[in-house]
């Protein structure tokens, strides 16, 4: 029987079985079935899915990330945070600023150690892309941007701005927030409809004040969700396109499972995002 | 930040977070706070409740069920084989049969230790509720059992045998269990039907030979389930009762979590339940 260490952490309710590739080198089944495994509400430890933690050749740690259905995916800024964390508190890096490998690039982290150990994450989450036709969506001129464009959804008009970040996200800004059918537009858009052919997180804002907004998603292929850490990038990269908020603020982001900050640095032009990242629990997992 | 040692374990799928309380003697949060933060599947371990081994004046052990909402349960045949597993292997009882006190009364448990520790136990489930006050069940008279009794559902007439394991099962045997609308059946005889004025677990039997039945269950309060093991030891008492299955005999009652053995005992009226117990993972909660 192998005893596997590991981790569960969570950020905004997003939770991980996270595994040290670094310090526990033992031999390991596939990690696509060791998710499905691990991840397992009933007869495993119970997670959203399986995060390696590697050495890198190209950055400081590596971050593989399967989904509970065995899966790999991309990117998961929640995630992120938790790796930083680890890394951080057991050594696998030195600095409070590094480098995490993904399989979609390298991205920078930076900690904020205390006494109790790291709570609080900054990722840099890189440039949002705007091009009609690399977020991508479809009509008007590929290399423009999509703001406040109306459409008609379900008999009514809409206003929506496109946001990639990585991945695409179709934004309204909304009075208020509590009023929205997110359960009838979301699906319409996220899955199928013509004006996003790869799909899209559909994301209702509602800015509370010049450093805060409220934001509820409906992710592609997920549905409502608790919290999503490009969405709320999108959130607020929408927001400054539409001349509500201002870039080089910090904005505060209210989400479902929690708070995240969000910042659209003029310089760089990268988005930083900032937020809570918590141990749950240390164990033993009998393989 | 209290560092909470804990173990989690299944049987057939139904998971909890044990935490023993005979070696852990810290102080603690209150029990039902304390379920609702561990088994929680976003911020918690994740698991279907918590519960707790004590230390007991009138038997070898003590458990105490609290679900995930919560309330405190009355008793669990899967919760009951996973403590007895715990107990013995971790030197809280040195015999191999022992007693564990539940809030519902004490019940006989019986370890089958190997090399590689106890993979399986016996729980004396005690002897069947047959009369149809009861059970209970209304119509007839207060005291005769409730032997294929016809009934019109949903337009449709059904025989049905009245058990109780300490909890309302109505048991329905069947020719082809695959082809039983389990989902309509179920929820208009679980929860408010005349014919059972505390509501009923509903299950649906297929016996496939002398020593082996096929058994699915729509529970009181939660819909279909994994496992249920009043309900399997139901099963085949209902079955026994209708002249299809013998008493002293060892029947497989195979669920959809698995499989458990059960015997209704002649000598002494109780029906006993055997079936696996599987640590999961050992663990600190960070609390």
């Amino acid at each position: 029987m192998t005893r596997l260490p590991f981790t569960k952490m969570h950020g905004l309710g997003n939770n991980y079985i996270y595994v040290d590739r670094v310090t526990y080198t033992e031999p390991l089944p596939p990690y696509s079935e060791l998710a499905k495994k691990v991840s397992n509400q009933n007869t495993g430890i119970g997670s959203d899915g399986l995060i390696l933690i590697l050495p890198s050749e190209v950055a400081d740690v590596k971050m593989r990330i399967f989904n509970s259905d065995g899966s790999e995916a991309k990117n998961c800024g929640n995630g992120l945070r938790c790796v930083a964390k680890y890394a951080f508190e057991h050594g696998l890096v030195k600095e409070e600023h590094f480098s995490i490998e993904t399989i979609s690039g390298k991205v920078e982290a930076k900690v904020f150690p205390t006494d109790g150990g790291v709570d609080k994450v900054t990722i840099d989450m890189g440039e949002p892309i705007l091009e009609r036709e690399r977020i991508p969506m479809t009509g008007g001129k590929p290399v423009e941007t999509v703001i406040q464009e109306t459409h008609i959804i379900e008999g009514q008009a809409y206003q929506i701005t496109g946001v990639s970040m990585g991945n695409p996200h179709g934004i309204f800004l909304v009075e208020n927030i509590h009023n929205i059918p997110i359960n009838e537009i979301g699906p319409k858009l996220a899955d199928g409809h013509d004006l996003f052919p790869e799909g899209t997180n559909v994301g209702f804002v509602e800015v509370l004040s010049d450093s805060e907004l409220h934001y509820r998603v409906w992710e592609r292929g997920s549905g409502i969700t608790q919290a999503c850490g490009t969405g709320a990038c999108a959130a607020v990269v929408a927001s400054i396109l539409e001349g509500r908020l201002r870039k080089d603020e910090l904005i505060t982001v209210h989400l479902a499972g929690g708070d995240l900050q969000i910042e659209w640095d003029n310089a760089s032009n990268h988005v930083w995002m900032t937020g809570a990242a918590v141990t749950i629990c240390d164990g033993i997992f009998f393989l």
